[in-house]
């Protein structure tokens, strides 16, 4: 194993992450179990999103789909970043975007949660892990964790739903910073407990989405976002399980993103992998970052980008193939094909 | 006038705007006159927006509003970024974002679009700057003209409406590259003659605004927008009004945008201005920054920010107070007052 050309695609995602020399760098998805999959819909077909999310029978068959099904190299439970929010006494609905009838806008409001019971309130989540790492560990494909960031369910519990300018949160941040301040550290925390009892469940990494933080102005960032990551990195139990840090639309904040200890640091396609390499360092090692909108390009071009993202990551410390944002409802199928196996026929690429 | 400090409005923004000496940074304000003021709404009541920008009279008090209301330094024409578009022969309704009933998805389709005879489809836009310019030249305040930039324009047409991943728009990027092509150019000529159209009419500055090129990796802007932005700085007569571009989350493209040539470089919010100052150097003065969700801030707290950005900016070529993206209806009308107030009580910032 010391040329690294005999890996399982467990040790290969593993030590990617952790900046150990791998032979090709492994490739999964974000949202590769989704609605551009034919079979996803078949599933899916009735139920509603959060009723899926709870059919344990169900998530694990969409779970391990993109597997048989476009070649990825990784699995990534099946959930939605609302569902540990239940474990909080919020009602949350899907419309099909998350609404919460009560936006949560007060210290009150804050003390008034409850103190969450996983186990008790959401046994699927762990059951679902459970179950697929037990399938997955014979083929040595490793398994993906995932929650979403404070910061982010912090927006729509604000806000009461998605929105494009999220004036209501920012009005709490200008105007009432201790409400916002209180909603942060009690999703921090919830955040935390939650990333470990998924890996006590059998998750092997564990990615962090933070969605809606690339709103923010670098100093707002660095005020109200980076503490948020840094307690996540500090607490979770990174010796068991790598943690990947996903920001979208944070091209203004990766420095700040390489200041959170994550062991992986997945960029959106508006940042230069070359460049993030350079100013990341050592610190982390890289994931993405494919616009999912080029899979609609012919299977050679595909493949020509998948190149150029890999020359352009190489000097990293370790790269993990990815697109820079989930894949679409249009997206191709035989896109997400092509760029997995772009990834697979990837040369020895930069003297990792 | 040599100390800069008897200049009048118009004086202060032109000489910010081109790099020459002012006593303090001119303020104005993106998308200061609309909803968040209910003049603005009393006005429009009962009109839809494409009338109210074809109504002559209306259209010049909605301009004129800011100005008596919120202590804005300069009026910017009240009109729509799709309205030179009807001069092409494409239909748009706005419901109340723009929708074109047929979107533009090939050659042909760009082919059959009509050679735009401003006077004749859209006289009210130049009826409405003479109107102003005639208005505003007694007190010397500037008036400004604005243009959607081809990209934008091009993502609606394509897309048929808004969209948050203009899947479609990309598609044609990746996968038939003549088609967006050719009606980038198509939209690059109209743009460059309908921007010369409103100096002839009166602006003596011009704002071109790209709404949407953010979405898109340094690459594929470089490629696609920047040749767009380029051409238009260089046909537009800037000696007559300076060209400020404006890129919405453009943060990871400020490089590129200062090779284009435009005299003003104006930024949203997630870029840190004494970032962009050493990297735009003398190339272009800067606009922005402040995030309009910010106005929600106590008025002490407004001019603290207010002060930030002015000695952020300070070592720029030059520097026009602005947001960093338009006001918002949820804009709160103080906020917009203690902003303009915190300009006007600036002392000589930075040596300029």
């Amino acid at each position: 194993m010391s040329d690294g050309s005999t890996l399982t695609r467990s040790e290969r995602l593993l030590r990617a992450c952790r900046g150990e020399a791998v032979d090709r760098p492994p490739v999964w998805l974000m949202r590769q179990a989704g609605r551009y999959l034919p079979e996803y819909r078949a599933v899916r077909a009735g139920l509603s999103f959060l009723d899926t999310c709870r059919d344990v029978e169900r998530a694990v068959e969409i779970s391990l789909q993109p597997l048989r099904l476009v070649g990825t190299e990784a699995v990534i439970l099946f959930s939605d970043i609302f569902v540990p929010v239940l474990s909080l006494g919020i009602d949350i609905d899907f419309q099909p975007g998350p609404v919460i009838a009560t936006p949560i806008r007060s210290v009150d409001a804050v003390e008034r949660l409850t103190e969450p019971d996983y186990e008790a309130s959401i046994p699927y989540v762990f059951e679902i892990l459970r179950r697929l790492r037990a399938i997955l560990e014979p083929e040595q494909v490793p398994l993906l964790g995932f929650a979403g960031a404070p910061f982010t369910l912090a927006a729509y519990l604000v806000e009461g739903q998605g929105s494009r300018h999220f004036a209501a949160l920012k009005r709490l941040m200008y105007a009432e910073p201790d409400v916002l301040r209180v909603l942060l550290d009690r999703l921090t925390e919830m955040t935390v407990s939650y990333l470990n009892a998924q890996i006590d469940a059998g998750a092997q990494v564990v990615q962090l989405f933070d969605s809606w933080a690339g709103i923010l102005a670098p100093a707002d960032y660095r005020r109200w976002v980076l503490p948020t990551h840094r307690a996540i990195a500090e607490r979770v139990d990174r010796r068991r399980a790598p943690l990947i840090l996903y920001v979208n639309d944070g091209a203004h904040v990766l420095d700040e993103m390489a200041e959170t200890g994550a062991d992986v640091l997945s960029l959106d396609w508006r940042v230069d992998l070359a460049d993030a390499a350079a100013r990341v360092g050592r610190r982390a090692s890289l994931q993405g970052n494919l616009d999912p909108c080029a899979l609609a390009a012919p299977p050679d071009a595909i493949a020509k980008m998948v190149g150029e993202l890999a020359r352009a990551a190489a000097p990293a410390r370790g790269h993990v193939l990815n697109l820079g944002h989930g894949c679409l409802p249009e997206t191709p199928i035989a896109g997400v094909r092509a760029f997995t196996e772009a990834a697979r026929k990837l040369a020895e690429p930069g003297g990792r």
